[in-house]
């Protein structure tokens, strides 16, 4: 281990989590062998070394919002998928790095990202894998010193939520949870509305993904969306992985592009926490319908019982007294939706009609305006000043910000906007969400991950222009 | 008694609950002193005697649709208010039936009703009364034999909905839930598009009460609406009783707008039924700060501490695997909404976008479509036919239907298509989301009001174009 990146660690965690603690892998990573020459040893750095875990096509887009910056060197990829995730990965980087470049390549099999963690050449991983990778490759990530930048999705258990921040906090290592929809446009100006206190008193929280994944769910093999009723060893891509967890598990298991937004809002482990959930779930029909409607009743995955509810609606409370709603819907024909409501003592924004009240403001009492002037007028300082950088750039922009705030934070040696605290916690909704639906929509409690710092913590996200 | 209402009652009870028991004060009421001539002896009726208890903002709209129609004598009306209530009922009652009419009036205190109950000519009675008083005057009027039309609200206690129950099943009197939303026309249109499978497997619904009432909860003890901040015994109409309940119960306390209508998609205990539920609710905000903002910190009411959060949001679940999420939002600022959506595995409504999307129909995938063309083609036929006549009727015309649905089935001794079951069991959602706050949100079950009838019970509500 370098001087450098020791610095850069105990900073990050003397400034993030409090704590000072230093694992012996981390120190004996120093003694690891590296393939590339430790080119900066500068505070603040000025390019960060990126590796790659995970190049399919969430991962590729990573990349690609990477690559193109002039403050990451690609260092390395990282993929078992070699007939597509690795060639495109490897053709986006010649179209930056040319032929001739060093990126390093680990596709030998599922379990070589241990060997990429043990390179001491990388500044920073992002992991973008099948869910049930995140939390071992992340936490071998930070106890090898290697900053995470982890996807978003829930905990298989709740317990890989406390190995993250146990990893975390031992290691020091910077983690950022990447949740792009804390940095859509309209989400980051309602978030301004809410800081300039437009809505009042916050009360209650909507949010949720609303969106028909079923030629996501199902393909032909072939073709990485639809085209057949294929998933598991027959299907590609998303299909051959995230299906499975729709035929196992029965709970909200994609809780963070609704809860990140409305946490940045709230002030969550910061100032504020969840306290409790409840969980719902409808029958499970929309899968088995959409394999008998487009493969046939004879279709093998016919016989395929599906756990996941349809619908699985959540319920929860905070320790300020808000409530929110969030919604899992993704088997069934409808609009996409993230179900996003924002409403206090003066007033409310709604996604979905694309309008707000705001009382003493809104030119009719109990009447709707559409929200575009509001949207305008509180655009984010951080939308003004990059929002051609983000033209292009995956999910309207979104997925800019997301590495920008990453990169930025890493390159300041400054705590990350969204933390292993964040990540843990909205990764939590999905195994109580499970339990509270498995029991009937009994009350779960929700873990306090900073183990009552959140009382003292202050809010860090999106407070200026710079990331 | 007389033979026809003897009649009038086997038949109904045969026909609704299937028991046909008689209570002692039922068959001893026949003894009771009349002031009135009975006149009509035949089946069916082609006129209901109907008497009033609470003839305040409500009861007055009913009063009216009633007094207009030929098919009703109206013979009593009951509120102890004489400054407002009572002369505003009796300007009406003289606009149809002029100076000389008949109509008996009782005032004389809060227990005068039972009075009125008393009388052995009255065919039914409306109880529009303030929430506390429902349950004891419809169990009364039910032993009296007298035909009770009900209005919505939340119980007090979940004992009260078996008292109405069993005072029905024991005495075999007609009741009618008075849910008017169910008849709206939008909704009666989602209604028809449910039953013509539209929308496929139903999945998840909404419902809610989301209604600014802080000027109904507030006055200045003249005006029925705002003005001021008084309530209680210095504020008049609704700020005289209903505010109290704000500042005592916590809970979903108007839960039936929202799953009225629901109901009646679902086939509420009539094939299906509620099996549990859970509520959160927000911290309590609204009304303190009406008072600040409109009255003064110092002003008395400053000091009140309203119990009930500003936003309760309740998750039920159903025996045949849907979901239900209802809101109860009444102290803050906003637009009116019901907040409806009906979910299912083809499609969905959405009543605060006014759009439908129907997978297969809809011209463009994942995008929402308007539904006026929809709604206009799935009219209901009760609509189609009567639409005129509810032309001006209270609530868009909803009133003239519930209404028309209550006498027209007490005329024909036919079940009532909102029944002592449905009300129980909307009723029954107040207490038991009073109970699941206290609790932070814990697990409720919902009583089987029908002792397992649901299960072989048949939907009846609006099936024709009759009522």
């Amino acid at each position: 281990m370098t001087n450098d990146r020791r610095n850069f660690i105990k900073k990050s965690v003397l400034a993030g989590a409090g704590l000072g603690l230093f694992s012996n892998q981390i120190l004996s990573a120093e003694k690891e062998n590296s393939q590339l020459e430790l080119s900066n040893k500068n505070e603040p750095k000025s390019v960060i070394r990126m590796a790659f875990i995970g190049v399919g096509l969430r991962g590729e887009v990573h990349l690609e919002e990477c690559i193109k910056r002039k403050d990451v060197q690609v260092i390395a990829i990282c993929d078992p998928d070699k007939n597509s995730a690795i060639p495109r990965a490897k053709k986006i980087i010649g179209e930056y790095y040319g032929e001739k470049n060093k990126v390093v390549e680990y596709s030998n099999g599922e379990e070589d990202y241990i060997n990429l963690l043990n390179r001491t050449d990388v500044d920073a991983v992002i992991i973008s894998t099948p869910w049930e990778w995140h939390t071992r490759q992340g936490v071998l990530a930070m106890k090898k010193g290697i900053a995470v930048g982890m996807e978003v999705c829930g905990a298989m258990d709740l317990q890989e939520c406390w190995d993250l921040v146990d990893a975390h906090e031992a290691s020091g290592t910077p983690f950022f949870g990447l949740e792009n929809v804390c940095y859509r446009r309209d989400v980051m100006a309602v978030l301004n509305m809410v800081r300039q206190n437009l809505f009042g008193e916050l009360l209650h929280l909507q949010g949720g993904y609303q969106h028909d994944l079923r030629n996501v769910k199902f393909n032909d093999g072939k073709q990485f969306y639809g085209g057949g009723v294929e998933f598991g060893d027959k299907g590609i891509s998303e299909a051959k992985w995230r299906t499975n967890h729709s035929v196992h598990r029965n709970g909200d298991l994609y809780p963070t592009h609704g809860l990140g937004p409305v946490g940045t809002m709230i002030n969550l482990n910061r100032g504020n926490r969840l306290i409790s959930l409840t969980s719902v779930a409808t029958k499970s029909r929309g899968l088995h319908k959409y394999i008998v409607d487009n493969g046939g009743k004879d279709h093998q995955n016919a016989k395929v019982e599906f756990k996941l509810g349809d619908i699985v609606t959540t319920l929860l409370t905070t320790a300020n007294g808000e409530t929110i709603m969030l919604s899992h819907d993704t088997n069934s024909p409808r609009p996409y939706s993230l179900n996003f409501r924002v409403q206090g003592t003066q007033g409310l924004w709604m996604d979905d009609i694309d309008s707000i009240y705001i009382e003493g403001r809104s030119p009719k009492g109990h009447t709707w305006e559409k929200a575009d002037a509001y949207l305008s007028q509180y655009d984010h300082p951080l939308w003004l000043k990059y929002g051609k950088d983000a033209e292009g750039a995956g999910h309207g922009g979104m997925d800019f910000f997301v590495i920008h705030s990453f990169i930025e934070s890493l390159k300041r040696n400054e705590p990350c906007a969204l933390d292993v605290y964040d990540l843990a916690t909205w990764y939590a909704i999905t195994p109580l969400s499970e339990a509270s639906v498995a029991q009937g929509g009994q009350l779960q409690q929700i873990p306090d991950f900073t183990r009552g710092r959140w009382m003292s913590r202050k809010p860090i996200f999106a407070l200026d222009d710079r990331y």
